[in-house]
């Protein structure tokens, strides 16, 4: 079996290290040099619009797979005539587009902040009178890691955004006073079964996923972000690892956003579940049955942004993971992330501890 | 960091997948052709006499380490001289013969069935009168899953032993009514540090192993164990993973052999354990600190041998791991190995149920 993929990223080579197990072989197709899955699995450079590149590629391969919704849904249309595609193109054409994504969610009776599509300074000005400041405005498409958005705190924010992020499809959100953001990890199979990892708390910092908590365990809230995960897989007819991004108020979840990929707030699942986000998508896409998302009981990843720490020390921490993406450093980039992952609480929270010194995290 | 295996089987590849996330690539040399870890390293196709080949294999590693001690001692001290070597040659040397492993056994106070260096049918008739039958007769070198062995229960099998095996330096042993085969695992750094693994239960068919269980919960048994190993990774100055197997009777252990490397019997650590036995290798020779041993509740690791079974069937099991090495079929090759791991019995019970039900096991 052989799974190809758009995109060569780190997630293309986790995936590629999960399949060699069950003798599943991936090829990557990536307009970028030098992408990270290059050192585990063959990476084609080619560009997402090269239709003769794209057909080489879909002719080498037995089904095809995204690891971002940042390619050209034509990409995406074109090789999906010639082979099987999962996620659907319809997941990723709503998964590129937050307005979609929103009044999908909201369509299914799925809570989430106020928005409003916004294409003028005087639609902007008109939403945030009824959606009241703060609130932010974000494009619509191709936002990752905090970028793409500006927050608007007064009225005299709003010229400035406009200057910044006007010209493009935007979306206007509410801005959300929650307690926790939190994170659901599903995957599907073709004949429906849905197999969910326990929540996630997620931290960020400057807008990038920074460290990862597993599981939140919180039963009522399990059980409601499930209910919601659950009635968009169905409707999508979803095929393979998903995710979404809750804000967490009390009892209440409000749908943040979505996507049709394995996600970074599931990397501890490599050590800390039975069968990771990243086997469990190429099972599913590959019509193998899921693997068990049983957990272990305290798990923790911690995202290596900008530059690599000194992993001899890092590993000096019992419980401790160090997955480098092999990537050169540059500010504000993932460059790997690093797991504890423990069944013994002391052992876990000294091992945080320890991580937060080495990385002069507080 | 880049390591040489001698060596590119099953196990090479298994070191392989455990060194990418640490950012460590392996390149492996093995005379035979499209050997298994191809598919996921480079491998060098060229004989281990070649002296050329050997010295640019060498050139492009930082470590050279080995997955069998089937090689020839000739090749592993040439390129020690180039490269540091791990586990050392002395190592390499002992374990490559059982006469040197059972000295040295007899050395370290550690008990050892009765045994008695052959070299003549007279000898051999000599050994048998004092040791007794039943015992068995091996080949010092170069025997693995049962080959090179013949049973000796009475009298008139001696001469038809000798037939087949003499002509080369042979060992007689004496045969042991053990109540089980276990194995422990250990890992020694650079430094002294040493994890163990717990015991594992190990059995047999036709001379191959069939199934591993972990953890074998005994503890005087395993400090009995972990005693035995201490005793020979220190005599050694070992560094890397490394087995013992031992034939339990009531509350003693003997010990039958030992190998320098990663072992069959732990393949279930890649799911089963913090940090797998490969990793823990990579991560010891590198000279990285060893990851915790902790392990699962219930492991259990079942030898794929002879033909591959449906797999979409076996990952049916909720709990079940497939590990195919992508290898061509023969009747008693390994080709890869199902884990079972569950921190609930009854999942792993009705998984180990399940498999055997399969695989057609009793």
């Amino acid at each position: 079996m052989r799974i190809g993929i758009l995109g060569g990223g780190q997630l293309a080579r986790m995936l590629t290290l999960a399949g060699y197990p069950m003798g599943i072989h991936t090829l990557c197709i990536d307009p970028a040099k030098d992408v990270c899955a290059t050192d585990v699995t063959k990476v084609v450079h080619a560009n997402y619009g090269d239709q003769t590149q794209l057909k080489a590629f879909a002719d080498q391969v037995d089904v095809i797979t995204f690891e971002t919704e940042n390619i050209p849904l034509e990409t995406a249309e074109f090789v999906s005539q010639l082979k099987p595609f999962y996620p659907s193109i319809s997941a990723l054409k709503i998964c590129q587009d937050r307005l979609l994504e929103k009044n999908l969610f909201k369509e299914l009776n799925i809570p989430t902040p106020q928005f409003a599509a916004i294409n003028s300074l005087a639609e902007l000005e008109q939403a945030v009178a009824q959606i009241k400041l703060p609130a932010v405005l974000k494009t619509r498409r191709f936002g990752y890691d905090g970028k793409g958005q500006a927050v608007l705190k007064q009225v005299s924010d709003l010229a400035s955004a406009w200057e910044m992020l006007g010209g493009q499809a935007l979306i206007l959100e509410q801005f959300m006073r929650f307690d926790l953001e939190l994170s659901l990890i599903a995957v599907r199979e073709k004949n429906g079964n849905v197999q969910f990892y326990p929540l996630v708390e997620n931290q960020h910092q400057h807008g990038i996923l920074r460290l990862s908590m597993a599981p939140f365990a919180d039963k009522t809230l399990q059980q409601l972000a499930e209910h919601y995960v659950q009635t968009i897989l169905t409707k999508l007819n979803y095929v393979g690892t998903f995710v979404i991004e809750l804000f967490q108020i009390g009892q209440q979840l409000f749908a943040n956003e979505m996507a049709p990929r394995v996600h970074n707030s599931g990397h501890w699942t490599i050590e800390g579940a039975s069968t990771s986000q990243f086997a469990n998508h190429l099972r599913a896409i590959s019509g193998l049955p899921l693997g068990s998302t049983a957990v272990q009981e305290y798990n923790a990843m911690f995202n290596i942004i900008g530059e690599e720490p000194d992993m001899q020390k890092i590993l000096n921490i019992p419980a401790a993971h160090y997955h480098t993406y092999e990537k050169q450093a540059k500010p504000n980039r993932k460059l790997g992330h690093i797991t504890i992952t423990a069944s013994d609480k002391i052992i876990y929270q000294q091992g945080l501890q320890q991580l937060k010194r080495l990385l002069d995290l507080n």
